[in-house]
This record gives C-alpha cells, structure tokens and sequence, in this order.
C-alpha cells in the first residue's frame, strides 16, 4: 500500500486540462443560457482557465476548439498563455458546424465536403505546430437519421482514408485521438459510435492514434472501468474526456452524477499505470455548465477528479490482489470500498496547503472577487458559445 | 373482423395534427442547418401545413407554439388558415425559452418567475378562446441538473399549483393536455417525468386535464402500448405526440424508427376505442426535420400513422380474442402478425382515390413544384425556428 | 442540522427487514451455485436471521415467502423467531412457480387459474393473521412474452378484481404493498411493470394499499428517489425491497452498484418524513447472494443502508433550503455532496458501541464462528431455494 | 434489382441452423415450465430438428451443446441425425454450470478451474472431430458481480491464454466463433462483454477466429447492424445467434420484438455479401421458447428470418445507391422501407411450393400430428432442459 506522502505526489503530478469551451456558453436544443462574465475572446477563456489552475494547481492547460478559437497568431496565443499561468493543450477540430456538414464532414457522401473536412483537420495540425500542441483531438458528429440514409460501409471506407491521410500528417511527437460516442446529433448511425471502432481505426493507422474515452458517450449500462482496463492493456488508451450523465450526453460536471464509477474508472487508471506521466493518458474536461457558473464548475470538476484519483490511490494493492486470488468475493469489495468510503477532503487540503495553496479552491475562489469582477467588466461585445 | 369499407371509413375519419415548428429549422445542440424555403412567418407555416392536408386529405388542423407563432389577431389568423384549407389546432405553451427560466418555469424556486410563467399558461388560454381551440398542451422543461439544485417535492407543490391556476381558467369546452419526458433539457430530476406524474396530477385536476403520450418520451425498454391501454382505460389518454426514436428524444419522423411499436400503439388504440372520434384522442405530430426537407418529412410521418392505424384495424379480433383465451401463444401472435405483415398501402391508395387524392401523396407533392416554388420566393427575411 | 445524538437516535430506531430468502441458494436461470451452511429449514434460515440482527441491531424482523416458508404451525413460528431474538415479518404472496401459472396468475386468461392464485393470496392473509403481520407483499411475475399473446386491458381488469378481493379480505391493521416491476420473467407485457400502475390500482383500493419500491425495478435511466419522493407526498409510499444492479434486476447488495444514488433515496426518504416510524415505510432487504456467502451479504446490505441513512440525516437542511432558495446551484449541490463525502463509519461505530454491538458487524461475524459452525452441522437434507 | 429468380436461388440456399437445446425446456431463475412432448434425449432433438427442416426446407444442421448433449458415440450420433434428415453443426461448449465456476471458468483466480475449463473446450474440438463440425461455439459466462472482486486485466490475460490454446489446437477447416454478451449471468464485469472486445481477441488469434453475434447481447441503443457492417468489413463476422429482446437477454423469438431491426441487419448482411455462403456466416438460431411450444417457435423463427432475408434481397441497390449519393434523405429512406413495406410471403409461399414443400410450414406442421404424437409417446424419462 502506497504511503501518504506517495500517494500526495502523484496528486501532485497529475495534470487535468480544461477545455476553453466551457468557459463560454452552452445549453441545449431548447435554450442556451446567457451567464454574467462569460468570455468574448480566446485570451478571455484562457484568463478563466488560469483562475482553475491558479485555485487547483493541477490544471495547466486549457484545450482549444477551432474554429471556436481560431485566431491569427497561434504563436502569440500560446505566449499570452505562458503568461497567465496555463499552457495550449489538445487541439480539437470542428467539422459539425458548417451547412455542408449536414450529411458528414469525411464520410459525407459529397466528396467535394470531404475534401472541406479533411482541409480543416489539416490546418488543425498546422495550428498544433503553432502551439506545440500534442494532441489532435478527433470527434466526428457524421452519422445518419434514418435507415438506408447512407451506405454505413462505404462511410467507413471514408472515415478510413481521411484519418490515414491526417495521421499521415502528424508530425514528430505528435498524436491523433479518437473520440467515440453512441449517438447525438445523429440519431440512427455514428460514425464511430463505439470504443471498437475507434480502436480498430487506431490499430489500422498506427501507435500514434490513441482512443479517446468520453465518459458521457456510452450506452446504458455500459461498464466503461472496462473499457479503460482494456484500452491500458492494448496500449491504446490515449485520453478521457470527463464529464457525468444520467441520460445521454448530459455533459454534466465530473463526479455529479456517478461518483462511484469515477471512482472505478481511476482504480483502473491506477492498476493499468495509467497515471504515470509516461503512458501519456491525458485527463481532461469535456463539460457544459449550462445552469452553473462556469468557473466554479470547472473547479468542482477538478477536484472531483483528484478526489477520485486519491481514493484509487488508497487502495490496498496487496490485500486486493490477496482477497481476489482467494476468492474471496465480499472481502475484495471491502478493500475497494474502504478507500471510497473514506473522506480524502484532508488529505488533499493538506496537499494544496504544501503547493502554497487554499485547502479549499471553491471558497477561495469564490472569496477572491474574480466573478464578480468579469461579471462587471465583461460587458458589451458577443459572449463566447458554441455558435449552434 | 372489420370490413374493407369500414376500415375505411375509420381510416378517413382519423384526424392528424401537423405541428407549425415542423415546418421551421430545426437541429440539435450542436448545430441548426438552415433549409431552403423554410417559411418566415406563421402564415407560411400555415401554408406549408395546408399542403400536407391536400395531399394526405387527413391533416386538416395546425398546432400553434406560443411565442414562437405569436401574432397580433389570432382571429384573422384563424381566418387565413380556414381559406388555406386548415384549422388552428392545440396551442402550445412555452415557458423554457426566456433566460428567467433558466432554474424552471412554474417550478422555479423564485416566486416572480413562477407568477411570469402562469401569466403565459393564462395567456395561452386567452389565445385558445381567440383560434376556437380545444386544446392547451403543457409540456414544461422545468427540472434541474444536480442532485440537490431544488427540493423535488417543493416543486411538485408549484407545479401543482399553476396547473390548478391554469384548469380553473379554462373555458366551457377547453382541454389541458399534460405531457411527460424522462429527460432533457434537465439532466437530474424532470418535475414531469413519467405519465405516473402526469397522471397524478391529472386525476387531481379533473376530468378537463389528460395525459398526452409522446412516443419519444420513455426511458429505454419502457413498453409504451402498456400505458396506452391503461390511460385509455382510466379515461385519461387525451393526445399522442408522434415522432420516433432510436436513443433519447431524437424526434424522427415517426414510424421511422420502429414501425412494429407504432403498429402495437395503434393496436391499443383500437382496441381501447380511442380512434372513435368521441373519445377525444387527438393525434399530432411532434418532430424535428433536421436533415430531410420538412414536408415531405411531415408527408411521410401522416402516412406512416394512417399504415399502422389500417393494420391495426385489420387485426382479426375474434380470431385475437379466441386464440388469447385458449392460452394459444404462438397462433394470437400469429393473428396480430398477420396483420402487421399486410401491405396496406394498396388499400390506402384506393382509399385516397376515393376521396379525390393522388394515391401516392409523396410523389404527387414532389411533383407539384410547390418545394421548388418556396425555394425561389422565400428569399430573404429570418427563416423561423426553434430561437434557442 | 440535527445534532449527532439526534442522528443517532433516528438511526437506532430506523429497522431494515431480511428475507428469509436471502439465505438459501439462489442463481440466474444459467445456474444455482450451492454454498456450504446454507439453510435447509425455515427455522434455519430465521436463526440466521437471527445473526444478522444479533450483530447489526437493527434487523430485528425477518420476511417470510409462501410457500418457500410453508409451515404447520405459524404460531409456533412465530414464537420459534421470538426465542432466536427476531420477529416475522412481511408476508410475501408467491403465484409464479406453479405449472399453472405459465400464462400469469391473477391475470391469467383461465379462469380457473385465477381462482387458484387468488385462493393462495388469500391463504397469505391467513398466514398473517396467525403470524401477527402487519404487512402483505404483491409482486405479480404476470404478463405476456409476444405481442398479441393476452389483451393487456383485460389483464388490468382480472388484476384489479383479484387486487379488491384480497383487499376486502385485510384485518385490521394489516396493509397491502403492491410492488411493480419492468420486465423479467415476462418479456413483452408485464401487469404491474411501474410505479404509475401500482399507483393507480393501490388508489383505487385505499390506503392500506400501498406501493412498494424495490430499487432494482426501473427502467435504465429512472429517477427512483424522484418516485420515493412522489409517493411520499400522496402518502402511497409504503415499503421498499433494497438492492441494487448495473443492468437488470441484478439483486445485488444494496449500495453495491450506486451508492450515491442509495444517498439521494435516502435524502428523499428524510426530507418526506418516512424515516418517522409513524410514516410507515418498512425497509426491507430484497436480494440475491449468488457468489458471495449469504449472512455477510445481508449484514454487509444492512450496514450499507445505514451508512445512507447517516449521510442522508447529516445533510445541512437550513444550509440546502437557503442555497437551494436563492438558485445557487453548485452551492446546493456542495450541501448535499458534503453529507455525501463524510465518512460515517466512525459515527455508526460509536452508535453500535452504545447499542452493546461492535462497532463493526462483519468483523465481528465472521470471527464469532457461526460461518464454520453451520458449514459443519448442516450437512444433508436439501438446502433451501427458489425451487425454480 | 435482383430479379425475383435470383432472389428465390439466394433464399433456397441460405441455411439456418437450430440449437439442440431449444426443442427442450427453459424458464427464468423464477421458474421453468415444463411442457409436454419435450425430448428426453439428444436423439429426440435430433428429431425435433428434423421436422423444422422437413417443413421449411432451409435448416438443415443442429447445434449441440455439450455437456447438454453429451454422448458416448458421436459418429453414431451423426450418422443418426443424417438418416433423419439433418446434419449436426456448430458445437457450443458450456463451462457455466459447474460448482467450480461460480467465480469464472477461464478466468477464474484459481488456476485449476481454469485448467479444467480448457480440457472441456479441447474436449469438445475433439468432439468436432468425430461430429465434423466445422465452427465451435465459445460463450463464456465469466465475469464478476461486485467491483473488486477479480482483477480485470488479469482475467483478459487468462482469457487470451485459453483461447490461445484451444485455437492452437484447431483442425484443419475448424472455426472458433467468440461470442460477446453485455452481462448476465454476470452483473458487474463480463469478460466478453461487446464486440470490441471478441473482434479483439480475434484478431490477435487469427483468422480462424471470428466473431459471433448474439442478437439479444447488447446494451440498450446499440446499433446491431452498424456491428454487422463493419465486422464484415473487417473480415471478422463469423456467424448470429438470432433471437429477439424487448429488455435484456430475452432470447425470444427472432423478429418477434423488431422485425425491422431484423430486416436492417439482413440489409446489412446482403450488403457486405454475408449471404454468400462462401463467406462463411454461420445463421444460427439461439432460442428459449418459455411459453410456445417449442417446434413452432423455431418453425415460425426459421421463417422470420427468411422474410427478412426476402425483404433484403429486395431492396433497389441501383435507386439507393443514387439516392444516397445524392443526399436525398428520404428518398433513400423511402427506397429501403418500400421492400421493408412489401408482404413477403405470397413469393416465400411460392419458393416452398417449388422446393416441394408447404407453402405454410406452420399451418403444415400443425396439421401433420407430429406434436400431438410426441405429447403422447415421450411420457416418462428426464425432460431436457438446461440442467440449471
């Protein structure tokens, strides 16, 4: 069993990253919410990712979304991050939100949309030069409506060839992830609607393509711990996506809605070495914060992930793997238990108090003016969204 | 077994109600595609709706949504739809679309929001008074995203409220139609549910309140006949919101998804006398056309429910009755698959003959030129939509 | 906020009921694995009942299943349970393991077959006349597998005129719990599939008819503490049957599969009154121990809804109410995952110590001997089951 | 378009194989209902077999399950149900239903259940042998109940390595076919739990492994046909198990929950050229008739399919193909549902009739008085059943 001072420092190294789209606004078909103090600007996301970090200490990052956050000078963006504090992380591509998307971006029947599809998940890879950026984050919302809408075949064929072509193109260091998800917004056939296609792609292309589990993107019922077991086992487990459902893609924060399983996916994470720096799993946020305030979720967030990273962490390896091999069924889950059973609030209070921080990043936060501050100055100007 | 003439005579006789939103944009979260023709202006959506009907003969009324179709003179609309060759149908309230509705409509904990809320269930009701229509449905979004956001039985006590404020005020011959939804845009609780709710509260109300059973509404597995036949039992089935699903409330043509569980409802239906004009069942469409153009989309969905009512009407029930008596599995099934395996469409080609139609109403709208028509006029302007 | 000796008070007074078949065998339909100690009498299972409550204190009464439970004498069992130190309980109505009930029970088409099961629901009142209990529980295995197979309205008649039947035949102070259920054994239909028909056939009754919930009875993606909290305020919630699953009607150990959500059912009980022993909900325990040793299961299941129990009476109301009131949503929520995080283990330790129990159930067991002690002695004879 | 010959000469050689263990009795873990006439012996299936085939002319071939249909003289078993008509087919092995395999068979902690586990699976290669069976059948029940209880990963590890072994030992010409189901008998992990998972495996072993697809193992939402697709693309769809669901794992009836899913599948099946029988797609039946007899349950199954076949084969490819292409949402929707739409059975009845049969197996097997004759000779003796 890990000691404490063990378990505080891979806390301690863990990195989440935030995406700067959930800084902005977000909703549903019914209705997007206008907050107070939301961004106008990439550089105003990227100062709200920095409060995150500034609070958690664990959170150096923020992912872009392009062309939500496109901009002229990725080489300055990245600067003008450096300088708050946080680094460009994951470039994410956008091919839903264009009307030529209407049918697919690269399964589109249209080659003519292919061709569109696939130049802009190019430029992403410039822009990820730009920025030093690792990783090209790869959702594709191409799917059908309704049976016989498309050949789901030959969408396979294109999907195929676009993403050899892109991966073709990857640089030195740099990876592809693919993101599944069951449905929405197409509501008969996705694309790549399940962890094995996507990690049948990945196979196909090579060690630089990597499986990207969002964990909102299941199916009911579906054990996504196993997944991640299996996806650490093959080598191909290349980042999360968090966020917590209790329907869909409900997108809520981390840890609302299932703490439990959170809890289970980490203690994979753990078992599989997936929290060493070197298997390159990236944590991220994939959240909208329709009805909350947008910061503060992203704190709660983080910290519902360390949370369930130090009870993983907790676990007792030895009496584990000892009450399993014995068959032992309700002693092993006890030692499962007892770690989520118990309050890891102090234990990371007193970690962050060690990084110079305030055991309690939401109070701080939310004691340190900044809300109201953006809340008044924002003012004027078009709120970042989605652009749906 | 009915004869062929009065199967379709029941057949002519069965109303279906085409929703004004249908014939606007519409999309998903993640983006709206816009469409050529789609009207500007509710009487464009009138006339759209009046093409369904020349072409199905079955559609002759309109469902208006309330702000969406507001207009000064609901009685010169009224007007421009009889001359179009349609009614005002049901008017639809809609309390989810203003930023005060952000924490729920007549649920929400701040009593200000509540009182604006009522004000426009009230107001829908003066509008009724106005077009001649029966029926006010209430379909509330209100509900909340994490687990302790509001006191759920605080809110069953607002709801209750309004509602009781809102059944007070209808008139000599009005209808309040409550419907359920599992989830979305709320993400934890949803103050209606399930029609357990809906029916609770409906009993409470009196017998001017009925549930309305939207066929995308149900958590996955939930056998949807079931409750038509037990609301049809407790006299409490006032409507059907069509459309069909695959995952959530994906809103597809209905019939696309699962034609046998349409068949099965319709079967209900008949068998709990609900197609009798007396029984007061009104039959509407509820979808969204995000990807397919939106008559044909609404075209189609008429038809697929007139096929299912005419197989339903085909069922063999003194065949039924005696084969489920006798314990005989295979042979009851065996009549009702019988009649599901029947091509009715020859029988509604004749039945549409009869009545002056184009046998094929699909391809007699293709040909009519009017899609290409609203294409070259409706130029200009703001197409209408769902305004999230 | 209640004070922790308040807490502890409402926590020794909550009772949590076994049933005595948790104890036997039990399996899916793919196989029964034995276990050694396992009953072979009704007496046996008491004693084991018995345990449980010895070492939890607050088991102090066991369910009994006619006929699983069949005995000459009930008066003599009963006395037989008060020397073990426990009381029986609910008497559960078993109409799904004859031949003759291959096509349902009550709602069998045969009238025959109706009389027989309904003779048998009566025998149970009988029972409970000479058992002293208060408590008669409905689950009706009752439906179809194939569309057409039965008429489901027909099925609802036959099902409320057995239902009123057994009502009339109730003595005083004795209760109906009408318990519904999705699907399994049926597959199409099932009579009493959820809380809505329950609802309705329970208000049809009266009130000693109430609706039992067991928490493995839902639809993916039902909101069962929104149920908990419905019938709490129609004054219908009568008894819960705990457990938990993944997938189905796993009858795991309740909190096994989604402790939080066990929480939030218990918050809703609290919130509604029906910790209150005057409320009259019973908490029972309604579950399977397929791979794991039956009394660990049952004492591990007990302490679980304890555990919930605490957390859900350590949540700060004022605090909930104020946040809850001014829509401050991730306050609300942080009220509510702050009882939530709280590790309770000390608190229920110190409550059993003051109860003269250890303060930790399981450990205790397993070291007292009885586990060696029955896997010993009861050797021969046939262990108890389902008798599938 | 397929002329109606060509149809007819692709419906006459498709061959769908029935599962011994149909013809015997199943149930539920609540009951299992006896049913008159049921085999005693593996002989009697056979017999039972035969009819499905003499009626219906396309199930030529009979599963086996062993140790279900263990015999001392496999040669003689063959050559008896050749004299009867059929041939024997796929052998399913069976390492659930032993004491020892409460906690899984091949990955079981304990390494001699294991190795036991993997002397009855090269048992039943044996089998293969002297049967000439050509694909063994491989489902494994393993999995866990509760988190904790067995490691994941290292039950993947021990998985691979038995596959490894028994593919090893392979004859020439012999298959091995992987099933995957989403739970039960397990409720927390299953070891095979979706096609990820068995395309995996598959891949790893080689080409003589293949996938099969359990139409009933999948979570709620998941696109069955969209599985079949890109499993033949992959090369890796190895054969069905047919059977129908509404919930879980019904196994009721093929095409009697959704027989438009079951149509898209076979859409699919047609497209990736699954229905030349030299690409090897194994078309199995896997059936419990709980409630039906059991011969007309795969008589009516056998034909289920076949419509679903028939309707395939008469989808215009031309006019989808152009449709897709074109984008014309529902004009391609229309081409695939006009074949769904059409009644099949006046072309079926016509391809009995030329094969010399009844054009109505159902109504013929009725008649022939072959169920009554069993009813009345096997009287006495073991029924068979699953032996749970």
């Amino acid at each position: 069993m890990a000691t404490t001072s063990e378990i505080k420092q891979q806390l301690r190294a863990q990195r989440i990253e935030t995406p700067s789209w959930a800084y902005g606004n977000s909703g549903t078909r019914f209705k997007v919410f206008a907050q107070p103090g939301v961004p106008r600007t990439v550089r105003e996301k990227i100062d709200d990712a920095a409060q995150v970090h500034a609070f958690t200490g664990v959170a150096p990052s923020v992912a872009l979304h392009i062309p939500w956050d496109r901009v002229d000078d990725y080489a300055a963006l990245a600067e003008y991050a450096e300088d708050a504090g946080v680094r460009l992380g994951a470039i994410n591509a956008n091919v839903f939100q264009d009307d030529d998307y209407k049918l697919g971006s690269v399964t589109n029947p249209d080659p003519r949309v292919r061709r569109k599809a696939l130049d802009h998940l190019l430029e992403c890879v410039d822009i990820m030069d730009a920025t030093g950026s690792r990783d090209l984050k790869l959702w594709f919302a191409d799917g059908t409506n309704y049976p016989g809408q498309d050949d789901i075949r030959d969408r396979q064929d294109r999907l195929a060839e676009a993403l050899a072509a892109v991966y073709e193109r990857l640089g030195e260091g740099q990876r592809m992830l693919l993101e599944y998800k069951l449905f929405e917004p197409a509501f008969y056939t996705t694309d790549v609607p399940d962890w094995g296609t996507a990690y049948a792609h990945c196979l196909q292309l090579g060690e630089r393509a990597q499986v990207c589990v969002d964990t909102g993107h299941h199916a009911p019922g579906t054990n996504i711990e196993f997944i991640v077991a299996v996806l650490l086992r093959a080598g191909k487990l290349g980042a999360f996506d968090f966020n917590s459902r209790f329907y869909a893609d409900d997108d809520l924060m981390v840890g609302a809605a299932d703490p439990f399983q959170l809890f289970r996916i980490m203690v994979e994470v753990v078992r599989g070495g997936g929290l060493d720096p070197a298997a390159g799993v990236a944590f991220m946020l994939d959240q909208c914060h329709n009805v909350e305030p947008k910061i503060p979720g992203q704190i709660r967030s983080v910290c519902n992930v360390q949370e369930a990273t130090a009870k993983a962490l907790l676990v007792d390896r030895d009496a584990l793997t000892a009450a399993q091999r014995s068959g032992d069924v309700i002693g092993a889950n006890d030692v499962l238990m007892d770690a989520y059973k118990t309050d890891v609030r102090p234990l990371l209070g007193e970690l962050r108090a060690e990084m110079g921080l305030d055991p309690d990043p939401m109070a701080a936060y939310l004691r340190s003016g900044y809300q109201e501050r953006i809340a008044a100055d924002r003012v004027g100007g078009a709120q970042a969204g989605w652009g749906a």
